[in-house]
């Protein structure tokens, strides 16, 4: 250590040469505020001077811009549908260095033993994981998650220097209203960082949230939400991911006063919108469109998440300081060129210059485990012709709860080609309980076949809908047989499906390769099966068995009404 | 803590009442940049609400300011020449509630004990102070102190969790080679902070200085000085003390988008100074009168010092935050008229409410251990009437190397009372080694008498000058036998004294005595003595025998001239 120091002090002195030196760049300092020009000396992985320098190797930059890695304050891996490996061969290149990764799908699905998979996937890579531990596993308990993570589980983990703390603490009001088991989660993570996830809370409310221990949200919508958390000492995450979008609301309550306290996350971010948008630096070039200026921008993304999560060494361009640094072509189209982490040029032109390891996947497969569905499981009895349902709404995760009168047969539910009423199952498939909670939909539109998935948050139970029990019986079936994944049946027949082995809820195949299938796929729902047009058929599966988003959702325990949070009958309409 | 965060949030909710309310605040929120209007709900020292609340005691402030108690960001508390008691009884009312102080002056008389006693005083005042360890004990190798403290003695201490870091290290050379000992001390504070005290260096030599670990800088005089620092990521301390006055010239360095990087301190404050212009809340008003808003000042002194040196949950009045709250009467004017420490009122309009208790000094006193010096350790050898002389500047702790013809009887120095050439000594005072430097002083002025003090940077040994050695030795008499302080006499008399029992350096009396005491005496040294009027006396003699400000100056150990680094004889003119 102390030859070390040493050893830097007298690369930084100039008495060695250091291992490399970026010639000519000029370099975006996020702490004066400035472009400065000049030469980037690199030793063992740190930056050791900045001015004028020769090293060992020299590349020269020819003046192009230079920034330090940038960061996402809060993503969840899973929802790319890729490994870690995977996912940072595609966003390294794209200049994200650094993620702090929240597992609570993998969470939800296997327990300590996803967590363990999620960081020894992130062990050699050229990206810097850090984790927050989930708090909600189960997220609610309204619903069987494959894995029950309590404050004993969590204990286990917290001393790894990974962990930077507690995932989003979405269960607010046990927070507020001082559930033990919450409170002893928070206990154990005592001078680690709290992440909240309390969309709407105000007031007294967001006092008590704040004063137990929860010091980030990324969930602001508008401008007045991220002001009052703001003046309670809370950072903003501004989000840019796929199902939700709040960059171009809140960059306009960003100002050169608060500025510090903002930073940036994609929180769930599909693989088409990474590969054609970008990762957090499609959050700085939206920023920086939206009127930001460039080096603003590019603080949120770099020492303002380091600040915020107290990272050592990170998000700078300076002595001491990690070398993973950035090289734009253009400050205000901001696209990364370069990417070199702890000193190594490790992305070129978006392409990765580095490999990634395969990983032992054998403790997170075969997670599909169901008791044997049949026809008669999916039957749904109704007292009359007048049943609750569950009323879609176009480019939203939140629903309606409607009354519709149905067609019947002997007492159950039958569906008409002329209604468009089609029957949802969601099916517990972590303990093979058997456990099945059925609801009816409207606004999804299909014809003649099924969809089911094991991608359904939080608990990634399997969930299908179809217009006819064969093909949603086929579906299921599909599904497990591939150990997870996501189906499309019609008539009799599977038209494709993306395997989803891990987890059930993430590929093993390339990014590149998920999206194609997920392209055809899409292609088939809209077109083959007539799938309503103004929703994502397989997003919209995916959090309708989340019962924390209202107003009426379906989890493997039943149908559930969010407002009034509580399991309600099909059949009993007030 | 469970019980306690659970009572916390039920406070915050509302569901119980605080124990005390602030109502009716207009609040200074260093998140959002902005005066909020509301209450402060607050139990427990902390900080549980702000919003609308009731509490079981509550105090209308009637809309008037609050804001977070200010922060000195590095202080001696030696310099006030008071206990660190008496310190907080003065600085408190003022609106400073946190300082980091480093004891460097004490730890160069008394080590270890030096620093305990410090940490003990500090203990159980409504004040946090936040220690960082001296790092140059002894300052330089050319000179004695009472104290080595080598990394060895350092580790001792250095897990107390008061203890931030490195105190500022001076002996920037040592670091930019890599000296081991040097090293060592960097070594053993990993994780915490380490102060720089490096002006001038800048270039490669910066780079290396930054790399060994070093992370703040408080000796900028100018915005190039300030810039080059705080783009390698130094925090910058903007000083307005009595001896280096920084303040006027950097506030125009700080601009919204480099505010957060900088913060005040006092460094070096006298009685008198601190009495009338005050301490941290002068930064402020200062700040504010040359152009920064009230808002950006009150960061400076409050949440950006809180940052900078990693306090946890002080520098802010938000929920979860310790309730060090000031009350202003006016942004602008920046009177505090309430101190709330901890949520209890310790301060009303500049007068203290608590009491000090009285510290053991047994391990502080007694620190005066002289040989006894006679007449003949004073005479000055010439090889003819040529001598290298101290010229003293005006108004500066520099001095001037000047070769000038003065008196001699029987090949000794004499002095000519039409010639301005006084003799000065410095007398070894920690272990009676007898050890004398001699000198000549141009500038002072001085008719029959002499001064005597045993404040002298950085060794504080004891240092006398006169026009005549019997004025000299009952002098120096004096001082030892007060056990550390300073005298004036003339004609075989002793004027005045002010004793500095603790370590020499310190007064047990209250500042306002200490001040009163030292005003009669400066009264006496230009009036009675003839002193030179653009010098202050007992800071020239404090500051003459440290060897590490140009041009000449005198140690125990002899002349030494600063820009050779070499000690020189003063017949030995070139």
């Amino acid at each position: 250590m102390s030859d070390n120091i040493k050893r830097m002090i007298d690369l930084a002195y100039g008495r060695e040469l250091p291992e490399l030196v970026l010639k000519n760049c000029r370099i975006v300092n996020v702490f004066s505020h400035e472009i400065i020009e000049g030469d980037i000396a690199i030793d063992s992985g740190k930056i050791v001077g900045i001015g004028q320098y020769k090293g060992e190797k020299e590349i020269d930059l020819n003046w192009k811009y230079v920034a330090p890695g940038l960061i996402d304050g809060h993503v969840h891996i899973e929802s790319s549908m890729v490994t870690p490996n995977e996912f940072a061969r595609v966003i390294v290149p794209r200049g994200t260095t650094t993620i702090i990764a929240d597992p609570h799908e993998i969470a939800n699905v296997c327990g300590l033993e996803g967590l363990k998979f999620m960081m020894n996937s992130g062990m050699e890579l050229p990206l810097n994981i850090f984790f927050m531990l989930p708090s909600c596993v189960p997220a609610t308990s309204f619903e069987n998650s494959g894995a029950i993570l309590d404050a004993d589980k969590l204990r286990e983990l917290i001393c790894d220097e990974r962990i930077l703390g507690l995932g989003e603490l979405m269960d607010y009001p046990s927070v507020i209203l001082g559930d033990e088991d919450t409170l002893e989660k928070v206990k154990i993570v005592k001078g680690k960082l709290i992440d909240g996830h309390g969309p709407n809370i105000s007031g007294k409310d967001l006092n008590a949230y704040v004063i137990a221990g929860v010091r980030t949200e990324h969930e602001c919508s508008t401008i007045e939400e991220m002001i009052n958390r703001l003046r309670l000492g809370m950072y903003i995450l501004i989000r840019e991911g796929s199902a939700a979008r709040n960059l171009e609301t809140l960059i306009r309550g960003v100002t050169k006063e608060n500025l510090r306290r903002c930073l940036f996350c994609t929180d769930d971010k599909h693989p088409e919108d990474i590969l054609t948008l970008g990762h957090i630096d499609n959050n700085v070039r939206l920023s920086i469109k939206m009127g930001l200026d460039p080096i603003s921008a590019i603080k949120m993304a770099t020492i303002n998440a380091a600040e915020c999560y107290k990272l050592k060494e990170i998000g700078a361009i300076a002595p001491g300081y990690v070398a993973d640094i950035i090289v734009i072509d253009d400050l205000e189209k901001f696209n990364v060129v370069q990417v070199f982490k702890n000193g190594v040029l490790v992305a070129k032109n978006n392409v990765p210059l580095f490999k990634v390891k395969a990983v032992d996947v054998s403790k997170v497969t075969d997670t599909v485990r169901t008791k044997e569905v049949r026809k008669e499981d999916l039957k749904i009895e109704l007292k009359g012709d007048i049943a609750n349902v569950i009323r879609l709404l176009p480019h939203s995760l939140v629903t309606e709860k409607v009354i519709r009168k149905v067609e019947t047969e002997k007492g159950y539910f039958k569906h008409h080609k002329n209604l468009d009423i089609l029957k949802i199952a969601v099916i517990e498939r972590h303990k093979a309980t058997g456990n099945i909670g059925l609801g009816l939909v409207e606004n999804f539109k299909l014809t003649n076949g099924a969809i089911a998935s094991t991608i359904a948050h939080d608990s990634h139970n399997l969930i299908v809908i179809g217009d006819n029990d064969e093909d949603m019986l086929l579906a299921i079936k599909e599904v497990v047989r591939v150990g997870g994944g996501i189906t499309i049946c019609s008539k009799g027949e599977v038209l494709k499906t993306l395997p989803l082995p891990i987890a059930g809820i993430m590929s093993n195949k390339s990014m590149e390769e998920v999206n194609v299938t997920l392209k055809e796929m899409l292609d088939l729902a809209y077109n083959k099966l007539g799938v309503n047009n103004d929703i994502d058929p397989f997003m919209t599966l995916s959090f309708l068995a989340l019962p924390v988003i209202p107003e009426i959702k379906v989890t493997d325990m039943g149908l559930f009404d969010v407002s009034k949070f509580q399991f309600i009958k099909i059949c009993d309409v007030e």
